[in-house]
């Protein structure tokens, strides 16, 4: 006999895991109206699903299938329409908790009703020492330009407010958090960022890496309200039927919520991790990504890092001037040489590397840059850009070659149509939200929400992306029509090219046999359902792994 | 049928893992020396160890026992000492592993041997940008002064060589190292430390704080090289025999490390880990400590803190002035304030507190802490004091209150013995490494190496703790011997104790039912070797979880 030996413990623990016994059979969640695509994209529809112990899928059982006989559990759902769980490609997973645990001005249509808000959460919450939030959007409230820092003196004074816009490349002051910041009028734009000024005096609003400025002073969450947080965060996408989502833009705190909450056996959706910074990620990771975790639950694949900013704050980096404010092109946070290091950096070891680019310029940049990588770092790369918003049209072929994956928001185009039009005028739109062209030049296409900047709703990203056409059915016949892609090429962009976008595809977006039982029951048919009727559909059941892991009450 | 839960997958998990199947059947080690204590610290003996798929101890056998026929495996050792692995009470797993790959120059006798193996290592490690190392004592070299700059610039003038002094308190730099940090005539000494100078030129030594001129610029190691360095630093460790640690201030990069290789499934001893810090530890723990993690290998379970320093560098915190400088009585690292503020954030959240102090004012300092806190930090605390060296006889008996562990090592009492003579004077030596009175005085005595300041080796720590006699049998009779404790005791105190000390008692620190199977195979009988022999004991085996994870070759 031989002795033991770390390898052969393992094989053993994993024959047992795997060996049929008494007490693991498989399981049948049965009686369903079960749709999914194959791995081309083609609709299957079964009525039955058979998952192992492990929860993995075992076989999709068509109505005339025997079921097996002997099953470890059975559940009945009369009928319902089941579907794989939906993957958000692009989200922000805490910022998501810590926005429903905050002041939330999002849905605010005036000035006025987002003051009427902070006034009566401030006098709600007078331990609190600061008041944060965030989730304006002075588009929304037709302001035509950025509230003010004394406009939000007039509802709280006593403590220092600190508010991000819906976006979250700006942010919104009282006098007493620029007090407290130190901010005054010999503060000085930072790279990257920029002080709004009233003269010379800062009128209360920061944007993109100015806002720095103030969070240095504010106070940071402590670790345990960080799994608060997440743990919100968690079920809000649950039941928006979210069972798994790229986080772009994970810090070292956020990945140790993500820990802690997997140590505890208390995480449920799949993570696919992008560090904040390439310095981030390789600290996590070490010589190379993270193995997936916790059963697939977690997995440190890539780093983030930003070209520009965004277009509603002009922070957007545009080849030609903005139409609606002549002498500004927004800026590249990077320059040539830095983001070419920090793609090498990040290649060398085989991280991913998803780059944040809205603007046409910042999207020419970051092509370039991917371009000069290519050479060096061969093989299975999936260069990611995300939001790939306006793109100038030459640049679209671009981004078929070395396997770009654009990595998109439909809810973004219906959310920001009006306001792309002021920045771009009508001749820059050709490669706006440029969804099928970005298909038809060979891209991969990913979708998301960008929660929360967005709600992360599947559904109305869906609707969105074959319709061009928002929530009240504007405008008719949908915006730059031409750029809607099939029901079936969103549904996939929501879950298996959202899948492969991480590295995923042999684990999740699909239900096939051996991808991870993630699927969720709603209450009608998705590919029968009116753009109106789909953006309405209820989930009811949100099962990950095979286990029931959220349903509505 | 019930729906599937997320509880009920983890049982079905859990009863395929102990439901003895054809595939898992217990192993065997047969025909061994076996002897552990019992919880009661009382000496077993037996030839069998019966340990679970698991890696657990099912049952000790022995002689006449009937053997199980139905065995997964059997290892014959042919009558083999087998002991439960050592416990390193406080330990630094990072600093052993660097240590271990860095240039060392300990064992150096003269100046000229020391820079023939600088050349040497610069030579064979061309690709270092920086030469990394330290061990030298200018005392041991007979040099009467500090080495030089221009010294080390004949060995290597092509690059930064960065050489700390075998204690810690200083460091010796070449010229392109001053030149890297930007060391001129013009640097003044900072605060706690001490440029060396020729005239006004900086001559290559750097003294306590102004090490950190130099440090600012020396490369922090990468992710990659310090899950190098800790793999080195287990496979020492178990070289001793040593299959679980106290790691006594752990940096989130040592945990980020420890967790990648955990992740990797290449995490062997046993870590209990501290945090160096309350922040550090919170960080990673959030709400409390971290649950044990890989199979017991490895919680966050504690915070280091630092009453004061070492009595070497007189920066130990004495009642009264040091006898051999006799203006100075060194100092406390936290006021009365901040010392209670830390245990008490650390305790709110069920943290353990491990407070390292030398001196007999930071012993008692600590002591009062401790006792502030008891009435408001109930329960099971097992406050602990690290080192613990020189204590004042009168606060002696406070040990033995609010259950605190005395976590000492034996061989500083060897090292340190005539130093501490001459820091402390013949009369202030009663309760100087007073290991029998913690006993008596009801105190739990762990015992460590405190490595990399010492080596690892728990045989020489043991000897030392039944004899107060170092390697060479010096001085006769032992010293101090009335705080010499039992052979059984001391050996109690590197395994239950030590386990006990880390919250742990209940996994490993001992060969009994339901522990993990951690222990080692060595070459003679510790019970009947003389002192000289037990320090000569070789590790042949050690085995963690019931599977071999090293072996001598």
């Amino acid at each position: 006999m031989q002795t033991r030996s770390f390898a052969r413990r393992a094989a053993l623990v994993l024959a047992a895991l795997s060996l049929p016994t008494v007490a693991l059979a498989d399981g049948l969640i049965d009686n369903v109206t079960g749709i999914t695509l194959d791995k081309d994209g083609k609709v299957l529809r079964f009525t039955g699903l058979l998952v192992s112990p492990e929860g993995k899928v075992v076989k999709l059982l068509a109505d005339s299938e025997k079921r097996p006989v002997k099953l470890d559990w059975r559940a009945d759902e009369h009928g319902k329409v089941l579907l794989p769980g939906f993957i958000d490609a692009h989200g922000h997973v805490m910022e998501l908790g810590f926005r429903a645990l905050e002041l939330d001005l999002s849905g605010t249509k005036s000035l006025d009703e987002a003051k009427a808000r902070i006034a009566a959460y401030a006098a709600a919450n007078p331990e609190k020492k600061w008041i944060i939030g965030g989730g304006w959007n002075q588009e929304v409230w037709g302001l035509g330009r950025f509230p003010t820092a004394a406009e939000l003196d007039t509802v709280v004074s006593d403590r220092p407010v600190w508010l991000a816009r819906a976006d979250g490349h700006a942010s919104w002051g009282n006098s007493a958090a620029l007090k407290a910041a130190g901010v005054t009028a010999k503060s000085v734009s930072p790279a990257g960022g920029r002080i709004e000024k009233t003269g010379v005096q800062p009128n209360g609003v920061f944007v993109d890496a100015a806002q720095a400025l103030v969070e240095k002073v504010v106070p940071r969450p402590q670790p345990k309200e960080r799994d608060v947080a997440f743990l919100k965060a968690q079920e809000i996408l649950m039941s928006y039927g979210i069972t798994a989502t790229a986080d772009m833009g994970t810090s070292m705190d956020d990945w140790l919520a993500y820990r802690r909450t997997g140590d505890a056996g208390n995480l449920r959706v799949r993570i696919m991790s992008y560090g904040m910074g390439v310095d981030t990620a390789v600290r996590i990771g070490g010589a190379g990504p993270t193995p997936w975790l916790y059963g697939d639950r977690l997995r440190m694949g890539g780093v983030k890092l930003y070209a520009d900013g965004a277009l509603g704050s002009r922070g957007a980096w545009l080849k030609k001037p903005y139409s609606d404010a002549p002498g500004q092109s927004g800026a590249g946070f990077m320059s040539d040489d830095v983001i070419r290091n920090y793609l090498s950096r990040a290649a060398l070891d085989h991280y991913q590397v998803a780059v944040h680019a809205i603007g046409d310029r910042a999207n020419a940049e970051v092509l370039s840059a991917i371009e000069d990588m290519a050479d060096t770092y061969k093989g299975d790369r999936r260069w990611r850009i995300e939001h790939a918003q306006i793109v100038d049209p030459v640049d679209l072929p671009r981004f078929g070659k070395n396997g770009i994956i654009a990595s998109m928001q439909p809810t973004h185009q219906t959310s920001d149509r009006a306001m792309a039009e002021a920045r771009l005028g009508p001749d820059r739109l050709a490669g706006a939200y440029a969804w099928n062209s970005m298909l038809k030049n060979g891209a991969t296409l990913a979708f998301g929400s960008d929660y929360p900047v967005e709600k992360p709703d599947p559904f109305a990203g869906w609707a969105a992306a074959f319709t061009r056409q928002d929530a009240d059915g504007q405008p008719f016949g949908g915006w730059r029509p031409e750029e809607r892609i099939t029901r079936e090429q969103a549904w996939w962009a929501f879950t298996g090219a959202a899948a492969y976008a991480g590295f995923a595809e042999d684990k999740f977006g699909r239900l096939g046999v051996g991808q991870r039982a993630d699927f969720i029951i709603v209450d009608r048919d998705p590919l029968l359902a009116s753009p109106t009727e789909l953006r309405a559909t209820k989930v009811e059941q949100t099962w990950i792994g095979g286990a029931k892991a959220w349903s509505r009450k």
